[in-house]
């Protein structure tokens, strides 16, 4: 088997997620079904670095792709698979990897964007969540600096498997904004399932006036189901990069 | 009757356009739904700088309104109207206007941009055109440099009514890029039906190396109905600025 990384970009607004599903489009069928025109075999294996929920977006998503063509080249398979695949999804480069290179497992951090929209945008619906609150910055970053760090992330996230480590290396959280837009920086070396959402969800509560840095903080020392209830929408989410 | 200003931007993808269809969904016919909700009354006026097509977007685009309420304020007109809108429509501004003020008539310059796309682009079908080519941007510049200034540009428009000037002065035609997209900006007194389609599609047709700058000169001294072949996409225009 001949083994390529492959990075993507797409608009998830159309597919119930990354993960392949039985009765639904998601990224990884889509890019399975490329495949299977391109090499004309079902003996194809594609990972991705993050599986992203329904709605959310990749600016630089990893993926793997593993086939028995020892011919293609790189950008051949570039060509050809976008040749199939709709619109919305786009491989960006491929490169030729390691045999064993897993694009999930071997991944070492992972970057996200979450936008937020200050006022109604005629173009905004698929890619921010109008938050229609005027939001405490200051506040926000206060909090955001009590997160970073290795710390136990259960209360933010759900977890898939049940020997998932709830343990996270938050090396990045950082809050933008220009006359429009927030911007959420966030980079870890992994995340729990719904996460990136639910911090987003909890600093605009926090940006609200409705909660306190402390309080954000006692969710990495006491597990709580309070930060679920401020999941931020899909729409927001752009899984930006993932590193090696 | 009060008359307001409007200010308004819109995805132009589901709509047939500005101008008001009898079985089509255009951005003036919500406008004039979204007022007689508002207002509880027909008797309303809406009338657009510039009739943008089916698929065209605006980022500026400029509106009046006139409507029999003396008591309703700007920013109340604003925001009912965009409660009443669909998300892909959004009302930036709105301020009282001259009782006479008309949007359309009294526009001394307009300005658009259109984008094209160097790559296949995820996120960019509905707004900009995938050129496959590689673009002489130098050959483009020069060739547009030709059409700037005050001129017949009959070769580059149909005309809607039998009175309408075919002359119109081009007071701006750049050509700007960054690393995945080129930007054509243009601005002028008025343009006719399809005429920035037009000169975008004629541009690059000279930047594909297949057209002189001397031919696109050429078809303002002769009629010619050649640029009417390479009219580009509207998915790639906005409307950006309406000046008064």
């Amino acid at each position: 088997m001949t083994r390529f990384k492959l990075t993507l970009e797409y608009d998830g607004t159309r597919y119930a997620g990354w993960q392949l599903q039985k009765n639904d489009r998601s990224i990884q069928g889509e890019l399975l079904q490329a495949a299977f025109k391109v090499f004309g075999t079902q003996q194809v294996e594609v990972y991705g670095a993050g599986r992203t929920d329904a709605g959310v977006h990749a600016r630089g998503q990893v993926a793997h792709l593993a086939v028995d063509d020892s011919r293609i080249t790189p950008e051949q398979l570039r060509m050809r698979m976008n040749d199939e695949l709709s619109h919305d999804i786009n491989i960006l480069s491929v490169e030729k990897a390691h045999p064993k290179f897993h694009a999930r497992h071997d991944a070492k951090n992972r970057s996200y964007v979450y936008q937020i929209s200050k006022r109604r945008d005629a173009f905004g619906k698929k890619y921010v969540w109008w938050v229609r609150d005027t939001l405490d910055i200051a506040a926000m970053r206060a909090a955001a600096g009590r997160l970073v760090g290795f710390h136990d992330f259960r209360s933010f996230g759900d977890v898939e498997k049940e020997d998932q480590s709830t343990l996270v290396d938050l090396t990045r959280l950082d809050i933008r904004e220009d006359a429009d837009r927030i911007y959420i920086h966030i980079s870890g070396s992994h995340f729990l399932w719904k996460m990136v959402r639910r911090i987003a969800g909890v600093l605009v509560e926090v940006g609200r006036g409705r909660m306190s840095a402390d309080t954000v903080e006692g969710f990495l020392k006491n597990p709580s189901r309070e930060p679920a209830k401020f999941t931020a929408p899909p729409s927001g989410l752009f899984l930006e990069r993932v590193e090696y």
